[in-house]
């Protein structure tokens, strides 16, 4: 597959970020929800900040407070044998069989806006910031729908009652309507349909599961996009492919002559992350008619290779302009980058059911 | 506190139930939905249905099969190392960190009926059963909502893609329409508000999380009870108390002068189910006012200490009768029960927030 990665890239990185939380830096500028509005394209970043730690015994946990609306610190001892350090991102209670029991930076989204696709602007101040308490942890992993003049935002609502998927509406990217959370924990990578099909919406969600069941893509249907219900399972890992880790839907899907087009992330066990495609029924999204068989995009730069967590390639929005799918992704946990692909290749490299 | 338990109890056990598949028992007749229907007591038992091993080396585990309708069967060995048998009711696959990879029995629905509420006759045939690739490990602990003429039936659907809520509708218990799942993985112990408040269906449920949060128990809203969204946290565990281990709905809830009385199970850590109360605001039932300090009921007798799992009592439902609350539960995860309790006593009970 031809694949031209853009020369700017990484387009945005931490460095052109300036911190919005005194004694804080910016650790990840990635993972954007893309919006095309007024000319301009909209990338809306996750932004994790760290606050700054002079002390290398110490984990600095970040948490906000509802309440004052302020952001909080918890001091953890590395020497403490009760907490696992050992992933960048997160620090693992190791009494509990949970994931976390707090993370290391605490996000937010941020706006970054362009004429050219290539060159952004930075906004000073975030443009969607926690303020409940399902958000204490932060917001992560943006992904944003036009149904026509509105814009639906919606991603992970993160807090110590778990990962739901929490959703905004905005026409204008200033004010913004709460619609709270859309998808119960655990769930990420929700994905609303840009339109009604059958006279219903559609969304794909990810579900992560304790009892039984594997991190997988789920279809909900609703009347609404505030309301959702009938959820299906979609599609499943492949043991010993390069989605055999774990799967979430990626960018928003677009239609196609022969389908719904999902470009969704897929990870092996030990965390490398590419993109590849699924081919929905246009009639019903529910019906899988292809998936890609080897990923569309691999980590192979550097700047996709190394980072605060390396090997990651993750999209969150394309825009498709003829055949070219211009596809905005995350690299590595840090920076943002943009790979143009062929609309007709990546159809002729999907394996058909 | 006044508890009324019948001189019948247990109401219902195993032995009063003919196994519905030759070469099985039934090791379970419990977790009932209760229904009034036609001046009758309609319990929905959850029927658990073991296939005979003779073999002891071997453990059997039944999946259902939606293609041809039938029953398959998995034989274990219990040298295998890769599998932990030492909860009689699932299979652990030690490689993964799931709660399980089988069951050891697979559940359905079926009717008891009743003039008095004491003696029960037990339908032939299953009313609900396992019909699609959500159910292969069945369907679990029924409750029942009437709204008007029509009753909503709900349970854990069971299977390996994860434990999920669906639900189906009948207002004659013989035909029944099919709603598909309404919560998502992993999820449990939903609960249908009898009606609208504030012009929304409002529900409790039970996700189980993997990354963070513990098993508590959230509402969500409704137009249609199809599709449901603003998902919030409600109650949490209460750690060295009752409820500490986990908790999630119980009794449909019901309307009293003070507020909605809801009827939940809490565990603690070392799996004593009791059954405790919160009162919930009859305008926002999203607002919490009182809960029990202590259980409202707790494992005493012989039949609610011993049996498949012992120290276990389970309401799936009530009826409120004046100042009379007939809990019918689950005991020991094995046979049905009821007490009565007087309402009032229950408002005592429970400490204010």
């Amino acid at each position: 597959m031809n694949t031209y990665r853009y020369e700017e890239n990484p387009i945005i990185t931490p460095a052109d970020v300036r911190p919005y939380h005194d004694g804080f830096e910016v650790i990840g500028a990635f993972n954007a929800g893309v919006a095309k509005f007024n000319d301009e394209v909209l990338l809306l970043l996750r932004v994790a900040e760290r606050p700054i730690s002079d002390d290398p015994g110490i984990v600095k946990a970040p948490i906000y407070n509802p309440s004052t609306g302020l952001l909080e610190i918890v001091d953890l001892r590395k020497e403490d044998a009760r907490y696992d350090f050992s992933d960048p991102r997160i620090v693992r209670d190791v009494t509990t069989s949970a994931g976390f029991a707090y993370l290391t930076s605490i996000s937010y989204v941020r706006a970054a806006r362009s004429k050219d696709g290539h060159n952004f602007t930075i906004d000073d101040n975030p443009l969607i910031y926690p303020s409940n308490d399902q958000e204490t942890f932060g917001i992560e992993d943006p992904r944003v729908t036009q149904i026509g003049d509105t814009y639906y935002i919606y991603f992970s609502a993160v807090s110590p009652v778990g990962i739901g998927e929490s959703m905004v509406s905005t026409k204008d990217f200033i004010r913004f309507e709460h619609h709270g959370m859309i998808f119960c924990p655990d769930n990420k990578d929700a994905l609303l349909f840009p339109e009604k099909i059958g006279g219903k919406y559609y969304a794909l969600h990810r579900p992560t599961t304790k009892s039984i069941g594997s991190p997988e893509i789920w279809i909900a249907e609703s009347e609404n996009l505030l309301y959702w219900g009938n959820h299906r399972h979609l599609i499943g890992l492949r043991p010993g492919m390069w989605d055999g880790g774990r799967i979430g839907g990626g960018a928003v899907p677009f239609k196609t002559e022969k389908g719904w087009l999902e470009l969704y992330h897929g990870a092996t066990p030990d965390h490398r992350y590419c993109m590849g495609a699924v081919l929905l029924d246009l009639d019903d999204p529910s019906k899988v008619l292809a998936r890609s068989s080897i990923p569309i995009l691999e980590p192979e730069a550097v700047y996709e290779k190394e980072g605060f967590f390396g090997n990651v390639v993750f999209s969150c929005g394309v825009l498709v302009e003829g055949d070219t799918v211009k596809m905005y992704y995350g690299v590595a946990d840090t920076s943002m980058a943009c790979a143009e692909l062929s609309l007709q290749e990546i159809m002729d490299s999907l394996t058909w059911e």
